[in-house]
């Protein structure tokens, strides 16, 4: 088994942030013409960077979205409003540029790669980086989605995407995905890992009617009582109720926790990515950035899990990587503000009294 | 008073939203690439905008954050974390670009356009815009902040510089202020349009400690008292508790809906002028945008008064434009997507069933 090996040896990369670097961007914060603590999230979100990166002049500049694509065998159980084609057809729509993912990434700044770890599609669009697993998941209602080998060549899809972009020079990846059907494995890993009943949880995703949810939500309680998941083991769940692309999420995380890329999750597919990535390493927790609140249910049970809080409202719920790269430019401001605001003594005002910072120390 | 006479030309001006436009641009959105609905408001803000020009290709490509300056008599009641000084120290930090409203509204390609309608500085920083009605109110607390004829002065600087930037081909006007001592009136001017007690309503503004927040309730309870400002009569409230700055805002609501360009309100500041706007008139209502949601308690009071919902969560409470700078991005990805997104005929899916648009009607 040497892909678990190599498995360890990431996860034993994952270090905590940096606490001087975030010290010394709280002084610089603090420092700027603004009441203290005036620009809120804005100056948590650079301190954090500072952590992450371990540098107090950490950039943003070079973003890129990840947008995974798999397929899904519980489809088979009409637990969605689209025919499973429709993935192949987005992939397409993703490297045309037609899609909304396309759209907001390009207004922020943000390269688009489009994986395929484990569609249907044979004849790939040219653009999608093909790493395909297998071609779709099994039907998780019968028998366990994929096994656990394939789960752990997911991850290395995942964490192998995330080096290769770390190595380009990406400075910060939102997470994006693309599956028909997939908001019904989220919802189970959601379900094992939180404990939450699965009625609270099962969202319409791209639009079901009111009898298609209660049919998805028995779909997703057979799938759990037929597969018996270890909440303890992630990687167990992933196989068991999981997806590929939600796999290949989660390897994006370890990997990009490894070498200190921040990661911005978008909805309630790389909201279970991000619970399992923590699951197998708490630590992934302090590199990853909520960016909007969707209308799936279990989203918000995703985001107070992992004490992570969306700087966006916007009631979307489409996937793709869309929120992420509605929130990039939003992190992008917290770091140009520290960049070019004018401090105290810039204007001969002066600086704000000592205060404790994140650590309970004084910073003056 | 032809001042008056003026001010009902305007106000006569602001017609509803053209339904038309509206219900076209829901088809449009209707047939983009994604599950009806999934981009949420973005979707709204695209049908709104629709509306608010009358376009179904709407752009808001040239964008400006008008900073509205003026000073505060009640502020030798102690209401305030900084001296009256930091009012004018902030204009020149605006003209050299040193401010956090200049860094946001730089990256979000908006001009800044910062005018004096009413601080005490008399040597004005060049680039500041002169339009000083007063330099600075009287101490609310014992008498009216300035006469009915000052106020609607100083809402026509406000109609004036709306028009300007209209002439200009400015297509959304961002909102933001600078006044040490503001969140005092508009906290007051809250109180009396909503009717909630003032300690519902007051905060910390600018960071003052619990004592100080304790006497600075009281202050707003006796201005007022000592003035029994009609809440049925907007002018009548902002000028015996409310600012310069904050009529000027005022204005250019007023200013901005006449000519049909939309806005975006930032914190509790603009929010009470947004109030006081849709008092005078209130079509004002359907050409406002909230932004964010500030840590003032008196924002969420607004914005659920005036149907406005935030799109950004990020805890801050700056003023000057941040949060509505912040928005603009928001605001042009919904015209984006609209612009850019491939439909369901350019990639040979069946477009979705027709559902009802915002007025009942099917949309096909």
């Amino acid at each position: 088994m040497i892909y678990v090996e190599k498995l360890l040896q990431v996860v034993n990369r994952i270090e905590r942030l940096n606490i001087v670097s975030m010290h010394q961007m709280r002084r610089r914060v603090n420092n700027l013409t603004k009441p203290l603590g005036s620009l809120g999230r804005l100056e948590e979100i650079a301190v954090r960077l500072a952590g992450i990166t371990g540098s107090v002049e950490p950039s943003v500049d070079n973003k890129a979205i990840i947008v995974m694509c798999g397929d899904h065998g519980v489809v088979q159980e009409g637990v969605s409003a689209y025919p499973q084609e429709v993935t192949g057809l987005m992939m397409a729509n993703f490297i045309r540029q037609g899609a909304a993912v396309n759209v907001l990434a390009h207004q922020a700044g943000a390269e688009v790669h489009v994986v395929d770890i484990g569609t249907l599609l044979t004849d790939l669009p040219e653009g999608v980086v093909q790493r395909k697993v297998r071609p779709g998941t099994a039907n998780m209602a019968k028998g366990p989605a994929m096994t656990k080998e394939e789960a752990v060549a997911a991850l290395h899809v995942g964490i192998d995407t995330a080096y290769e972009l770390a190595d380009k020079g990406i400075e910060v990846i939102g997470l994006g995905e693309m599956g028909i059907g997939n908001t019904t494995p989220s919802s189970a890993m959601t379900a094992v890992f939180t404990n939450h009943p699965v009625e609270q949880i099962t969202g319409k995703g791209s639009g079901i009617n009111d009898e298609a949810l209660a049919a998805k939500t028995k779909v997703i309680e057979q799938a759990i009582q037929v597969n018996r998941p270890n909440p303890g083991d992630a990687v167990d769940v992933l196989a068991k109720v999981g997806g590929l692309e939600i796999a290949g999420l989660v390897g994006v995380i370890l990997g990009a926790a490894a070498r200190r890329v921040p990661v911005v999750i978008d909805g309630v597919i790389t909201g279970a990515a991000a619970l399992a990535a923590c699951r197998i390493e708490p630590r992934c927790q302090d590199y990853l950035f909520a960016s909007h609140l969707s209308v799936e249910p279990a989203h918000r049970i995703v985001l107070d899990e992992l004490g992570l809080k969306p700087v966006l409202y916007l009631d979307m719920r489409l996937g793709e990587g869309t929120g992420a790269a509605l929130a990039l430019p939003v992190i992008e401001s917290a770091l140009q503000l520290v960049a070019k605001m004018a401090t105290f003594e810039d204007l001969g005002i002066p600086s704000p009294a000592p205060e404790e910072d994140e650590f309970g120390f004084a910073v003056q």
